[in-house]
């Protein structure tokens, strides 16, 4: 069934939208397919489009029936909340069940949009030219952060075969065994594995990894050579199972007498307890050059629990200091982010610091796993603080590295389906990247804007890139053919320059953050942004951005020369500091 | 005996000294009257200066021996915190006894610095020439927010008759009722009162205010000719006495059938307990005009308690997340600013939006009193927002107002001495001005460094500002005469320049702050100022300064009145989106 024939009332007259810190507006309300429109029309002027909202950004419907009228709460998955009074009792029970969308089914997929119909009318203006201008986008995005040239290029083309130019990356290749999706389901097509093992090895060690996910590179240190990895939890289970291919595997990273750390994201306990269920983790007798480090991070329920909570207390405006402090801490999400970041900064330092390899894995290998493996890359390597450097990291460690959006990210904070795999996992990957970001301002050349954009668009989007939970659904789905790509929009210069730091000054260094928990901040910018207009700060950004702009111009070329080098100066003493 | 007769060890060699944050220095300690200094000698380099400590800064002091050397820590009422290694068991105890400072007396008074020897070497350079130019910059500085310009050059020079020029405020004069001191010893020479009220009245009011601090004029709201009085409770006592010239004194405020608020900053149940000790509050019957608001707001042991533990918990940078939000919470800090903001608002919201008039009192009216009137200023009136309009506020609310900095500010949050008159009113006034400049960015000519500035000075200074209690002492102490003022300091253009936001846009309008407790958050730039290295921000800020400047100069005109165009609409907005 289409879900244009669920839609029983398709306009509404003199239906009035209410949003906070706005005025209420009256217009006529229009429900198409894939939108809720709402169009004012005021004596002297004619309709201006007030709201255009993709049906499938609604987390949550309430409806409120008073005498021949009724009030709809749209409570969205951005955490915006609407209202609308609608006139008329049938009206309004047709428009909430219009709106309200059916769950999605426990692994299932949700329908691509058609690219011209799933985006906005003031989009389509500036439409990019569709899927080809998002594939070029894509094709400037390198498979692993860190290789040398000639490694990217092949990366591009997984066809070809990998032309690794530099000897410390002899040691690696790329593999097409994944290809077909059928050693890990969850995995792309071209993977990076250590140049000493062979498909084969490969298939076997994937046998003995949850889910097929055989350690695979994630981020080559190329200041010391220093490798990250990442997986799924060992099949140890109850009976101690070994798997000589995946320890060949992991054993090839390291060289004699070389120590590597697998950074297992559970409690020992928790890791230990895993082994009823057929998981479990590398144990130090066939492991030996590996030494395991546990530190817990929180995912799944508790996490989506923690996010809801937090989001509750944020729109509970009448309650005292003392509850909303409580409440902040009882909500857990600050212990979350500084946790997150800690496990960062540990990887990162074993690479930078200790010079040692590291393995990265919780059990499925695709949550907190990603969020490490994602984070340290930020913190150690300058090329993924550029715009386009972090859109090809979200590419790279969350999207084709088998997160699973859709599952993760079918509901935000405000459904009472809570379904059972949802968890904002990608949304603390976000938060801790915006702590990075407020405590370098100079490192990151985007700025919350993006971050913001990025929210949106995982958890509702008219653009095809967060769809699906993985490459091979993404395949199936034809997700690349029938949907625009948000890289390809985000790309064009007019809309690109919104989402830059206006400080933005290159650092070469890497950025370790405070993670005390007196520097750890809650993200107003996310959490309150609809709760309170930042109107005024948004536009001091704009004007310091206009402001550098013109200092950039030929006119002021020293005045542009002295900032960019006192800026420098200051993301040198960044790091110093430390 | 002078403190230098205390000084017992004057110089050490090879004393190394520590802050976080900061590399260790190696150098010569050298003490004298008035300071404590430290001179490195670097191999190539001659000596240069690393400390320059205004010994009374200094709030707590440890030592610790070890073998033949001892460490001394130095724990600044700036929340600075410094490490001494000193070689010699008897030059480190020495030298500790030299530091501790004995506590001043209650009631005591600091003696004045002389102005010489009391600026720091580098100021010494640019001083600008004593108290002279301290006088003219205060010569500037209003009697009174808001009357207009007539009334004002009277308060300047209280010899001369006051001439009150617009019709409104022929409602005001000029009473020097309290010339020497004896009306009210903490009050000023010259104050504003009712014009149909006599000196005789005056007299006879005032001793029906506990230490004689009869209601006097704070704040004329120009726009509707509402005034904000202050004064302290009423001396009711356990048998209900009334006094019929403070009636009258109040009752001339409002016309007939006008209503006024009188806002208390005790509960209404203390109000009632302090009639026990013969303070009080008015009763309905006796002062049938005004209607009583008990808005509590905490002072003394639990403030300073408040402020002490949330020092502590700033400086614990190993607690976790959790702790971390609960002592936070247990600190009740937060809670204070919260409801400093929200009385202020109430006095300023009765006066704009009410159009009535205020009259504000705790118990003696130097503490919570001038907490409030001096905040609804800030919110009510642009001119405060200025710099000097903000130092003339200063002057006139919290100096010349009788706030007992000396007793108040003698010890700050590390020292042990618990002194029963300490309480960090004055910080917490500018903490919530620093809410308020973070809510609206546009809106003050000043920034973060000039609250800090002020903090520091309050607490430990070179200048004669802050000194005493009140005005009679600072005349007994001839302050004026003997020591430099920090405002003719802070007004020199070098000097001022450092203060200014840069995005600083006048506007006209009230500033509504937010007071849900969300919106309210710690003062990194204070309670962590030593702590974290704000370093880069700093030269972000710095920049953004730097760039307004060129923008503003001519070659850049027009970009210069966009800025100042877009900033004047967004500081527009501010009020309106209230």
């Amino acid at each position: 069934m289409e879900f244009s024939e669920l839609i029983k009332t398709a306009t509404v007259e003199r239906v009035v939208l209410s949003r906070a810190g706005l005025p209420a507006v009256r217009g006529t309300l229009c429900i198409t397919s894939h939108h809720l429109l709402l169009s004012s029309c005021r004596d002297d002027r004619p309709g201006t489009l007030e709201l255009w909202l993709l049906i499938r950004s609604v987390d949550a419907v309430e409806k409120r029936l008073a005498g021949s009228s009724g009030t709809i709460t749209l409570r969205c998955k951005d955490l915006k909340v609407l209202q609308l009074e609608i006139p008329g009792m049938e009206e309004c029970l047709n428009i909430a069940s219009s709106i309200e969308t059916p769950e999605p089914e426990a692994g299932g997929r949700m329908a691509p949009l058609p690219p011209r119909a799933a985006l906005p009318r003031d989009r389509l203006a500036g439409e990019p030219g569709g899927r080809n201008a998002a594939g070029l986008a894509q094709k400037r995005l390198p498979l692993c952060a860190g290789l040398p040239a000639g490694a990217r290029a092949a990366g591009e083309a997984p066809e070809a075969a990998p032309t690794l130019h530099l000897p410390q990356t002899n040691r690696w290749r790329l593999s097409e065994v994944n290809q077909d999706f059928t050693t890990c389901p969850s995995y792309p097509p071209a993977v990076i594995v250590p140049a000493a093992v062979d498909d084969d090895i490969l298939r076997k060690a994937a046998r003995f990894r949850q889910g097929g996910r055989f350690p695979i590179l994630s981020y080559y240190h190329r200041k010391n050579g220093t490798a990250m990895l990442r997986s799924s939890q060992p099949l140890t289970g109850p009976n101690r199972k070994r798997c000589l291919e995946d320890e060949l595997l992991l054993g090839t990273v390291l060289d004699e007498g070389e120590r590597g750390f697998i950074i297992d994201t559970r409690s020992a306990q928790a890791a230990k307890q895993a082994r009823m269920t057929g998981g479990g983790t590398e144990p130090k007798s066939s492991y030996p050059q590996w030494r395991r480090l546990h530190r817990p991070l929180e995912r799944g329920r508790p996490l989506q629990e923690s996010f809801t909570k937090l989001v509750e207390a944020c729109n509970d405006t009448s309650i005292s200091m003392d509850r909303w402090l409580s409440r902040l801490e009882s909500c857990r999400w600050l212990s979350h982010v500084k946790a997150a970041l800690s496990t960062a900064c540990l990887a990162a330092q074993c690479m930078d610091r200790e010079e040692a390899s590291v393995l990265v894995h919780g059990a499925e290998g695709t949550d907190t796993t990603l969020l490490v493996t994602a984070l340290a890359q930020v913190i150690l390597d300058p090329s993924c603080r550029t715009l386009l450097g972090f859109q090809g990291l979200l590419e790279r460690e969350w999207i084709e590295a088998g997160h699973p959006f859709h599952l993760r990210c079918a509901r935000s904070a405000y459904s009472h389906a809570r379904l059972k795999q949802e968890a904002p996992l990608f949304l603390l990957f976000l938060d801790c990247v915006w702590q990075l970001s407020r405590q370098f301002p100079f490192s990151l050349e985007f700025d919350e804007r993006l971050l913001l954009t990025l929210f949106d668009n995982a958890y509702a989007s008219a653009y095809g890139t967060f769809l699906c939970n993985n490459e091979k659904e993404r395949c199936l789905c034809k997700v690349k053919e029938s949907t625009l790509s948000l890289w390809g929009w985000l790309n064009q210069p007019a809309e690109r320059k919104k989402y830059l730091n206006p400080l933005y000054s290159p650092n070469a260094l890497v950025i370790w953050p405070s993670v005390e928990p007196q520097s750890i901040q809650l993200w107003q910018g996310l959490f309150f942004r609809w709760i309170r207009s930042s109107q005024y700060l948004d536009e001091a950004w704009a004007e310091i951005q206009r402001l550098v702009e013109s200092s950039n111009s030929p006119v002021n070329e020293s005045a542009g020369n002295s900032l960019s080098r006192s800026l420098s100066n200051a993301a040198a003493q960044e790091d110093n500091e430390r």
